[in-house]
């Protein structure tokens, strides 16, 4: 057959699609299936057929969709055998992992948007896809829209990347940014958001920052080439952050941000952290706002680039789980498989105490002639050298007491500690000593 | 063979690759190839061999290269029959069209930086290697290091793009940036980009648009998928940019940058053209100077992305070469080609008449009662809906003039061309109309 000579798609058997899970994303992606169907034709090479739809319960609405789809039955769906594509939109560990290998060892390709799930166990899910030589995808599982997943594994392979900073989790986002704008506390923000729909019913996934962790540990995988879990990445939430933080951070010229912190260190060591940190107002992830999300890639030969977009909502997310569908349907038409996992380095990841960054440090301390040279001594004691040094007067006490704000240069996350101990330790400190870690300039 | 027992990929017959052209980003590409050797190898799954480099002249330095690697023939190169992969970093259309064309024709994969090969004759090119079964990437022919051919071409490619509006030419974004912040003309500040290496001895393909219409109509082909050509293209230069264009910009709040604009209307029709215009401060794009490049993407269900790095530049430039190199070396290892060109809709290109945007137009009148007025029907007898005006009296003149300067709306080109046109023939016009278009809010 001439290659140049077209054969109509639409008459070429088509590639069949199933979809565990019509939530949020799920019920866009079976949107966007049907009323696209022509264009994904065409730019697949045959035509996308959605063969069924897993859910929990058949008493719903089925928004325009054929109620003959629907099945609760997620088991029987995924081992038709017939199967090319399953997109699973579902979330969380089980039922989902069980199923998602079931629909590989039936022949299928997966595409997925189930961060807890790969950053929990994306080994034995790669290899098992590799095993059977079908594809699985999952653009969709980091920052939404956001076309990451490609750049890390496919633009920037042939670079060394070193380092991964981004504002990855739109609910955490939305809080801080309200605490910044209008002064609330954590829980009123919190609240306001769940009234809004920007934070879920039990928002611990987000605001204890696991979610930013699992996508964390997902790109330093990819960006690293070396096995990092959710599990590894060094994680705190933003439930600590107070008022008294977004406003010293103001006065610093910086803004408080949920960030995921990878780097790669010049002996080859990782580090994979989450934790709310001072972001200069300078700096182009201090402008990130609400829900959107952000990501910077600095490596050896790109420089410095930088990603942003919508991280999350049924029709982003579904967009990118669409540019996954494609791509897996257009390696289906042609009998192939994409590439899988580049996971050949072992790396070793850093503790978090050897991890060096710096560091905004706030202690009341008695008002007395002295008192800030016994401060200055306690960090130099540990090796830890002091920036700038704000000093003021405290309101509404008793006695005379000032409120040192001290920023560091770079400095070890150990020896930080032991100065944070120190102080604790000290006559002249009057309460707890409060610290937040300092990124981008 | 079970494929979980891994074969040592150095022991495999290696990928060999050739090089055309070894000057700003050949260098860079030669040098990468040979010092990532060991994890290229891992990433690829066989050893990518350096197995010749093009070049015009031999009497050169070989930057540590190996000079038995360097030949003066590329057409024995290209032709050898052992290829697995051609790098062409030499620009321009011939003989690199043919030399291109002859890797294909020998089972070669084609990896390219080459915009205004892609922009004029993509078509001839994406065939021949359909038709051979070979891949064809050019992610390093638009924006540089920036990863947007992928994003367009495969994470939206389950999606709608709407607009895709852009800074993807350093040495312009350059020039713009230094008569914004010194207030410089138009020759200076290109003089200067000259000494400094910023714009090339023939600053043509540059300051005239060529380059950034090239990239534009690439962009344009992938994201509507669509036949777009360089020649199809409406192009405007920034040689024409005044330092009072660059004064008005400022008092309106905003910065010229030299912008492509694509965009997909309701009834499916396309425009695509490259200008200078005017960008809100509060614009992301404003924020983007000297050689740096940015792209904004909307899409009907991703909403507004944007992605920004280095436009250009040898090792940025080399990484998105490499990126691709990777890429096609893993589907030669698999023994499969990458999904082809998606080229299936023939829509119409508008013509620029009837492309609407917003406009600033600037004329010179004669102080007078009633002029305003006046001036203001010759906008409404075209259809064309005046936003603000701004009114000055103007320096250095002999006779009482004022200088007005209108916003307008949204309005169409062939509009507003009626309306400079009429303004021309008025008594009251004093002077030349300066026209130029507003993008962004
Ligand atoms: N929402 C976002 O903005 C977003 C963004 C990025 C990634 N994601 C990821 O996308 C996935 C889905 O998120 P979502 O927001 O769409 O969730 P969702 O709205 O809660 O929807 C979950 C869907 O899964 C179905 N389901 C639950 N358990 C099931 C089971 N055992 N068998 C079959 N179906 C089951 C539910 O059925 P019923 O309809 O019958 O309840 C529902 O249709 C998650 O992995 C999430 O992390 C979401
Ligand atoms: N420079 C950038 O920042 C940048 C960014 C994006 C894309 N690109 C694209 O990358 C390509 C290369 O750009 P460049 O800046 O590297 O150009 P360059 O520095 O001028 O290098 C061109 C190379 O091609 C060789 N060459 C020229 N004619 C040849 C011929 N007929 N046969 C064999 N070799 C020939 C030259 O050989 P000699 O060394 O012997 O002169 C030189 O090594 C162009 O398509 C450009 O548009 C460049």
């Amino acid at each position: 057959m001439n290659r140049l000579e077209p054969t109509d798609p639409a008459a070429l058997p088509p590639i069949k699609v199933a979809l565990l899970g019509c939530g949020v994303v799920g019920s866009q992606v079976a949107r966007l299936i049907t009323q696209q169907s022509e264009d994904l034709t065409n730019r697949v090479g045959q035509r996308i057929e959605l063969v069924g739809i897993a859910v929990r319960s058949l008493e719903r609405d089925f928004g325009g969709l054929d109620p003959e789809l629907f099945t609760t039955d997620a088991d029987a769906l995924v081992s038709r055998g017939d199967l090319d594509v399953v997109v699973e939109v579902v979330g969380g560990i089980e039922p989902v992992r069980s199923l998602v290998l079931k629909a590989i060892e039936h022949g299928a390709s997966v595409v997925t948007a189930n961060k807890a799930l790969l950053a929990q166990d994306g080994e034995t899910l790669f290899s098992a896809a590799e095993r059977a030589g079908v594809d699985l995808y999952y653009e969709a599982a980091v920052a939404g829209a956001i076309p990451i997943v490609r750049p890390l594994r496919e633009s920037l392979v042939g670079d060394e990347i070193t380092t991964v900073m981004g504002i990855v989790n739109g609910t955490t986002n939305y809080i801080l940014d309200q605490m910044t704008t209008t002064g609330a506390d954590f829980a009123d923000a919190l609240a306001q958001a769940q009234e809004l729909g920007y934070a879920e019913a039990d928002p611990t996934a987000d605001i204890e920052g696991f979610d930013a962790a699992a996508k964390a540990a997902i790109m330093a995988t990819l960006a690293f080439h070396t096995r990092v879990r959710g599990a590894d990445v060094y994680r705190e939430g933003i439930t600590q952050v107070s008022a008294a933080d977004i406003a010293a951070a103001r006065k610093a010229g910086c803004v408080v941000k949920l960030l995921a912190v990878l780097r790669l260190d010049d002996a080859g060591r990782v580090s994979v952290r989450v934790h709310p940190a001072l972001v200069p107002d300078s700096h182009p992830l201090a402008g990130i706002h609400g829900a959107y999300n952000a990501i910077f890639v600095e490596s050896r030969e790109a420089g410095r680039l930088m990603f942003m977009g919508p991280g999350a909502g049924g029709s982003p997310t579904a967009s990118a789980v669409m540019g996954d569908l494609v791509t897996v349907a257009r390696n289906r038409v042609r009998g192939v498989a994409g590439p899988g996992e580049s996971v050949y380095a072992e790396r070793e990841i850093m503790p978090m105490g050897e991890v060096e960054t710096r560091y905004l440090v706030r202690v009341e301390v008695t008002d007395e002639p002295g008192v800030l040279a016994a401060c200055a001594t306690v960090f130099s004691n540990h090796n830890v050298s002091v920036q700038t040094v704000d000093q003021t007067t405290a309101e509404n006490t008793d006695e005379q007491v000032a409120v040192l704000a001290l920023m560091t240069h770079l400095a070890r996350e150990s020896d930080l500690q032991a100065v944070v101990a120190e102080l604790g330790t000290r006559p002249f400190t009057r309460g707890p000593v409060a610290v937040i870690r300092v990124e981008g300039k």
